[in-house]
């Protein structure tokens, strides 16, 4: 499959460059980035500099593919898909812009008003475990968020299930200094970002609404930033409307989960991996999965983990190409993480 | 005054002796660790090389002092405390050993018979914004843990004005590595513990008592570690039952702290620290108090970022010490914390 | 080809169960720990949950393989070998064991007789840089220390060629937390290791001893912890006794290693990563070797980077065992890398 | 005495206004910064929020105190200082811009002719260890750099006593994030920076020059920087002519600083500190300073290390005030340091 990469220069276009060039069965034929153009893909992304001979081109010179990867910052993918889709390949957008089907969350998240409404309805989310179906001939593939992504599977069997009482679920999410990017400024300089606990949107964060889409449920969200690079956790406490024991959650996660390729339950009684952790997840597509019951509050503590730029964006994003593709979901996402790190 | 340290060789011993060796109204005579004993203090704490000459004594050779600050661990100090006492001194007591005022709840949550329950009744909780006026003729105070500290500050004013709805708080805490103290094993590898976003108590930890005994809330913790060496931050999410703006916030903890010496109300509208930063409160007393409303899930969302060692624990332990001796209560608490650090 | 990994509850056992899992060619027949013994792979090593059903037998219950890497600590290797080879099959050894050719070594350096100074001449160097045609054939491999390799990869082609005047080369190196294994006791505390720059050797590291061996140079080692995880990097200061350019540089390094599958030569004009950064071999078996010609003090700065577990310990073995399996060098070793990490 | 802090809103000015606004003989009249110029200090420095009103003013509003500190960046101080002179204040100077003797150096490793070379026979390095007596009068100070202040320390009494051989001495620096200040880019961010052991100028670094006008030795210095916010740590490779042992550095060492404030001989033979460690002197004045003979090299090990902020910037200019001002040394520099951090 000849496939692109839009806006390759940032973190998550250097990581669909890494798996894409070493996918058995894609090709890479156009990697575009205005700040770069013209400089060799391993000046941007040092891991990469004997993997390819890619230059960067302008945005203005990207021809059509069978498969575009859209790696734009929010905004810019809305007015620049539609033009791709016509040329009849597959986009793939791992920007904001096709996230939410309901146009009028747009102006209250994203401040800004839909220019394309109708592509809203026809965009397929990037999750395989929920639309796998409808993925295998989506033209626009719209990948969650890396909280969302982490929250929806967490949520997901607990809400389809029918064992959320009323009022909100909180979810209270973790993440690495690589979900900013590189233009984050002062915020993201180490000496201010080492070893902090930054509550940096304690409500009203835009990943809000992607929850909440998915899962049904009202959705109290608080987004915080931690020392670590790649890595979320989605910490989701759900008021339950029954007594729920760790059997009931096995079960539950199991029957939803149990033969996902990139979804693993991690729910055991000693170790410091017993419950899910971002840090071994670097580099993979996985998304572990853990919880706890908590009978003093009639809570379930619903665990989710990954890493953002994987599961949580560019690996996501390859598992659906394989998905719409008709490859084995796993091509080019077989790596097991590493330990230490 | 006086003073003797018990398990002085730890983490919170240490924290100890950095700010008694310097306090203008305490004599350290004593320090004491059955490990170090016949060690050089600076041995177990090299940043105060300098600072003095005494050496760890074992914890038989402990003689009566005007106050003495036992920084034991959990279940140590039960059954030493009451003879300390017999000696008429006061003891600021730094463990769980007497956190907790219904002895029932130590078999729950320590899996322990109390052996003193009537000291239970006696002893003041080392909270001086809640409880000054009886640590004035304290005998018996103890200090709460670092988390429980953080919680209940952020919350009791929220309670006191009846402004929680039914239903459990959720406290979704994140903790720095010394919290683990120096025997933590494994679990406190750097290889281990850099990076990480780990849920060590998605639910029951120990501390939950103690949040509920102080704000009479029903409480939903969960308790992270993720990579910094010290601070707390406690993020309280708390359903409502009424409209409360921003400025109904401001005016409740103004109320509630604004003359406090250690307690700081952060809640700017831009900046990188413009809610509560455990990073930056390193080495000092304060608990940042921050919040956000949250109307679209009715929740308010409170934060306290402390230093798990100072005010979460030894800063706590002197400040009560100034209060018990009628000093001022920022003796030797006046370090104003670093940037960058 | 059916394997065996002695010693594989450790960090460089885990990552050889990592890449000979993985591997193409190799089947792991048995994996010893005493410590872990009867414990499935994955509570040691948390990444490799799902990729094996394999449990830690106990040493003593080992059985002849064709190969056996063995990872023991240092001192266990040199009683136990002699009979892993007298059972026919290849021992490639990780341990320091092996590797000094020169019996008189061990007491100066390891404060122990070598038990089979016999095997002491037999033993190849795991470096196929240098060795390849020995290692074909090799009975007996001995994998060189991470900072070792490291060092000993820099220096032989300035040593070959000549270039080195009189005076000891300064050999200065940083390395992660991870070198030190999984019982580096309070050394390896992330409250104490975090943000270190530890002179833990300053002078008299028993890796002189092999880089000396294999260069013919005298060196002048000192070895510093850093924080990170993985990663090593040798800090070369070489007096040398002609003018030497960057372009000399160049053509000395291509001659040499050209044609090396996992030496890279990075010396560029500009960019963070313009020469080797440990950092980003983070999981690969790269050896990244920089320079700087220094005029004004008659030096040349060799830099060398690798991955301490893996070129630095268990890339390197797996690279000799193809090596002497006749397989493609590369064979499980080609992973690119991550960036941002 | 009346105080004002040019370039105050980047790190070495924040750190010099902790310092000051503490300070028991200090009154800060004014603060400029040309990118804050209206804001309150607390914005730019969080935690000092309590700690004063002052608001910046732009660089142009200056007026004449007793004393200016000037921590702006290089090149600006040379064509501004001297008007400040001319208004009869001392000017301690934080940036290079006086920091070399002869001005022939300045084309070679600033690029740039100096303006007033008149000033830099006159100026006066801010090494109250080695410049003690003239600055007591001094009208212009010059702070070195972090770097050069420890390697200075470390090396002057070896270059004093004739102890060095001849051939360069080679200075190997660790330095943390901090010391590229607020505007690094992406050189400095977390994610970029997390881990790394970045050989940033392996030859010919500006500092070089200092080291070698101080002690009189030709250095070969290679800087690299680490992970950790704060801190320095120069290892110097210094090859002798004679035979030291351990005995011979205390003498030298004692003799030369023994009543020096803030420099502490740190050589134990066992303990994680037991060599100089710059982690636990985050906020602190020290520089500690090591060492360890390498018979089988004929080189001495000098280890020193500083908070890069503190004894390399903004300590170090207050302890020169304190000099020049005839006030205890030691005012407002009596921070004992924390432990762990």
């Amino acid at each position: 499959m000849k496939v692109a990469v839009v806006g390759a220069s940032g973190y998550v276009g250097g990581e669909l460059l890494r798996l894409l060039l070493a996918h058995p069965n894609a090709e890479v034929v156009q990697v575009t980035s205005n700040s770069m153009a013209g400089k060799a893909v391993g000046r941007a992304h040092p891991n990469l500099r004997r993997a390819t001979a890619l230059r960067f081109v302008p945005h203005a010179d990207l021809k059509p593919a069978e498969v575009t990867f859209v790696a734009s910052p929010h905004g810019e993918s809305m007015t620049e898909t539609p033009a791709l889709l016509e040329n009849g390949g597959v986009v793939i957008d791992l920007s904001a812009d096709f996230r939410l089907r309901d146009p009028a969350l747009y102006p209250e998240y994203y401040h800004v008003t839909h220019p394309h409404p109708e592509l809203l309805a026809e965009a397929v989310p990037g999750l395989p475990e929920l639309y796998r179906d409808r993925l295998r001939t989506a033209r626009l593939i719209a990948v969650p968020g890396c909280v969302a992504t982490a929250a929806i599977l967490a949520l997901k069997p607990l809400a389809v299930h029918g064992w959320v009482a009323p009022g909100p679920v909180v979810v209270d999410s973790k993440s690495g200094s690589s979900a900013s990017g590189r233009d984050s400024g002062s915020a993201g300089l180490h000496a201010e970002r080492s070893g902090v606990m930054r509550a940096y949107a304690p409500a009203g964060h835009r990943h809000t609404a992607e929850i909440e889409q998915e899962t049904g449920l009202t959705v109290a969200l608080s987004c915080h930033g931690v020392e670590a690079v790649r890595g979320v956790l989605a910490t989701c406490h759900v008021p339950v409307n029954r007594s729920v024991s760790d059997k009931d959650l096995w079960k539950l996660y199991r029957e939803a989960y149990g033969k996902e390729p990139f979804v693993r339950i991690v729910h055991e009684t000693e170790g410091l991996y017993r419950e899910p952790e971002p840090k071994i997840l670097s580099g993979t597509n996985y998304c572990d999965l853990g919880f706890a019951s908590d009978p003093h509050a009639g809570r379930v503590v619903a665990l989710a983990a990954l890493d953002n730029l994987m599961k949580g964006a560019a690996g996501a994003a390859v598992q659906c190409f394989n998905v719409r593709s008709a490859l084995p979901e796993t091509s080019g996402l077989e790596f097991l993480g590493l330990h230490p790190i």
